[in-house]
């Protein structure tokens, strides 16, 4: 939550001057510029670049590069800016390559369910391309993010439980690497054995390897019925009971969102709805009309013999979408019951037998601390976030939050599960992943760093430290 | 199809002395042993490793790593043998560590539907486990394989359409790494976001990265109801398209199976079957009643819209497995086809909607060479297998399939599909490899080995050649 900033590598004016030249315009070193783009939505105070540069081309990505990497100077992708463990801060200072307006759709195949797309192209601009053609691209992880931020964080969100997240959807992509060559890897086929699994170590590399510039994913039919149901639950540990039925007895649920009774009353204030004031699953499926039918009727069947209300559907298009925009107005929602208030959000994800103990002893702590809180989730993967609410300018608040979410993510580890399921590393959760993945596990990790970006020049001292 | 042999690193006596001390009667240097474990199931003659050895715990397998290390001697895991690309020829010499005995299951989660087991385990080994649960293990390449090996080819097999493969399905490993170190990725949540995925990287890795001595892997509930149905269709063309109608209608199939005609006579002798005798579809569905039942009226419009006969339906598990066991046996059926024959058989895996031309061109090119061949394939994937029959001894035929096979492999390249879907790189494939990595691909898979096993002991050779 305060300010990381490490030894500074500052582009120096014959580099600025150098990109200048290439990019005319599109080259900013306003504070106001730096500034935004030093920024995610952590609590992390800012350390801005020392330039932006908008790119619109692969080739200016590499002429960017490559013109960094001769002065050995940071450079930092920036997509949305929707990242929340400090992602994109320019902790070394350098250049922070903003890729928003490298959004084109490349190519869709229709027959192959594939889309090729630069890394700016967000997944709200490709699902509006993908309508008309009835298919769509499922990873949603709330933020209208760009396809390279989730690549880069290995993002998911709250269709994963039934479509796999970004690990699972990216066939092959595109990067510039820090000696500016250009690296493909993947193709189009669904499968592969063709050597080392390049994609996989790009996807969730957060920028530190090199500069996503495209990607082909997988897309999926449009299913032929949809339904949207919401389930008030007597509790949020029978809520829990009952997602680790469902997912038990293997029911293809598409989404399964906890929102507990705070996040409720939050929304319902913010999107002016009048939702009964209570833990609640909302759930989504996606089939044939037998097949949602059968679904519904298993779910509700669970949910009841753990005290869950009647369904309350939602099988309009119009109703669905103001569902979900109110799942992913919660953060808004939230920020909006404590005025002033930043919002701690944590990420850990559990093996689905140990969901109960870890909200259950996530909400014991946080209440003995009096901070405001709510809980959501998607609990159909074991993945929850709890959300803290605190005075920033207040440094007790500060530290019992960071006591709090560090507790719980060592919970998490305990349990077999991991930090963070979808948020990433980071700058914030880097002690975290030596304790999950041993410092074996993170020697491993520098090791391909260091063989990959031997100047450290792509998005230095995230996710660990090199040594310098 | 020729001995590969390279500067071999045979193991001192010393080194041998060491681990008859640490093992006993668990080191072999008798030829009969070490020529068995030089050998998969691929064409290539036999270069045997010096010593075989058979570990049974994880520590022995450290101390046998860290003994050939201080002697920088290969070090090659063996599992089942069932390897087509070369991957456990000992082509530099050295140890061969064979991971049979470690075949415990070493806990089942019901709850959690996960299972952690050593590298040894196989697949009807661990199914055999589940079944009582009501749970199952769906990836299956054929061969009754060992989890360790399936890790390391990244291998799929004919319920991959529906389940994925070994890439999405291991959830995390234990590895013993070049110098000794145990190396532990992954937690037994269903996603994360912690760092690089070490996962996925030892995934399809074949041995040239540690030693894998467990993994936990996903398991699925029993699908309530299971039917598998075969399906006569006028041509292989129809057949393909009745695929690709499929998968682009969403339908999940959990198999969906080519066998041509020739495939099919070859079953029919070798299995004592009365299949008609054309192109056919091996199919199987998973779900509840109804999904079956709406699943397969689907699938059967489909195929009657493009020639296919009336589904014959196999509804009892014992059909099932006659029909499943015979499409295992495909590959020994096609041997007997052609007394004293090699049978070369490769892999190679295409988007979706190029599928028909891929398998069209390439039986046009067997037809021409007047080759004997077989056609199976996981084609709900854009998966096939050419499976040329050839005499070993006639060094003709084996240039001819050696082009053929080339060729097969290098449209799939152009088609943007892949040289091998599931079988690996091994030796066979490291020219196609560059074609379709790239060299820029190569040269980070080649930095990435270079960088965790600098002394090149770990099944050195493999995937790509290191410049010595």
């Amino acid at each position: 939550m305060t300010t990381v900033t490490r030894q500074r590598r500052t582009a120096p004016a014959a580099l600025i001057q150098d990109l200048k030249l290439l990019l005319g315009e599109r080259l900013s070193t306003a504070a106001a510029v730096r500034e935004q783009h030093g920024r995610d939505e952590s609590a992390f105070d800012v350390p801005a670049p020392d330039a932006v540069v908008f790119c619109e081309t692969a080739e200016e990505v590499t002429r960017v590069v490559t013109c960094a990497a001769a002065h050995r100077v940071p450079v930092i992708a920036f997509g949305a800016g929707s990242s929340l463990e400090g992602h994109v801060l320019a902790t070394e200072g350098g250049i922070t390559l903003d890729l928003a307006r490298m959004n084109r759709i490349l190519k869709i195949s229709q027959e192959d369910m594939t889309a090729t797309v630069q890394a700016g192209v967000t997944r709200e601009e490709l699902n509006r391309a993908l309508r008309a053609m009835g298919l769509f691209f499922p990873i949603d992880p709330g933020a209208n993010a760009t396809l390279g931020g989730m690549a880069a964080t290995r993002a998911s969100g709250t269709n994963a439980v039934r479509y796999g997240t970004m690990r699972e959807n990216v066939l092959g992509l595109t990067a510039v690497l820090p000696d500016g060559r250009v690296l493909r890897t993947g193709t189009r086929a669904r499968k592969s054995s063709a050597g080392y699994d390049l994609t996989r170590l790009f996807v969730g590399s957060e920028g530190t390897l090199g500069i996503v510039t495209e990607l082909t994913v997988r897309l999926y039919p449009l299913p032929e019925a949809v339904s949207a149901a919401i389930c008030h639950m007597p509790s949020v540990d029978a809520a829990v009971r009952t997602t680790i039925q469902i997912v038990q007895m293997g029911i293809p649920i598409a989404r399964c969102e906890l929102l507990d009774e705070r996040a409720v009353r939050a929304v319902n204030k913010h999107e002016r709805m009048q939702l009964r004031e209570q833990p609640m699953l909302l759930m989504e499926f996606h089939g044939s009309d037998t097949g949602v039918r059968e679904q519904a009727e298993l779910v509700q069947q669970i949910a009841q013999e753990n005290g869950g209300q009647d369904f309350e559907w939602a099988d309009t298009p119009e109703e669905r979408t103001r569902l979900w925009t109110a799942r992913h107005h919660a953060y808004f929602a939230g920020l909006q019951t404590r005025p002033g208030c930043r919002c701690i959000v944590t990420d850990v994800c559990v093996p689905i037998s140990r969901l109960a103990d870890a909200i259950g002893e996530a909400i014991a702590d946080v209440e003995a601390s009096g901070v405001p809180y709510y809980v959501v989730g998607h609990v159909g993967d074991g993945n929850f976030h709890m959300c803290y609410l605190i005075d920033g300018a207040d440094a007790r608040e500060r530290a019992v939050v960071e006591r709090l979410a560090t507790q719980l993510a060592q919970r998490a580890i305990t349990l077999e599960g991991t930090c963070t399921g979808e948020h990433g590393i980071g700058l914030h959760k880097q002690d975290l992943l030596i304790e999950e993945a041993g410092a074996t596990g993170v020697s491993l990790m520098q090791a391909i760093k260091a063989a990959l970006d031997p100047s450290n020049i792509m998005n230095p001292g995230k996710i660990f430290q090199l040594a310098p």
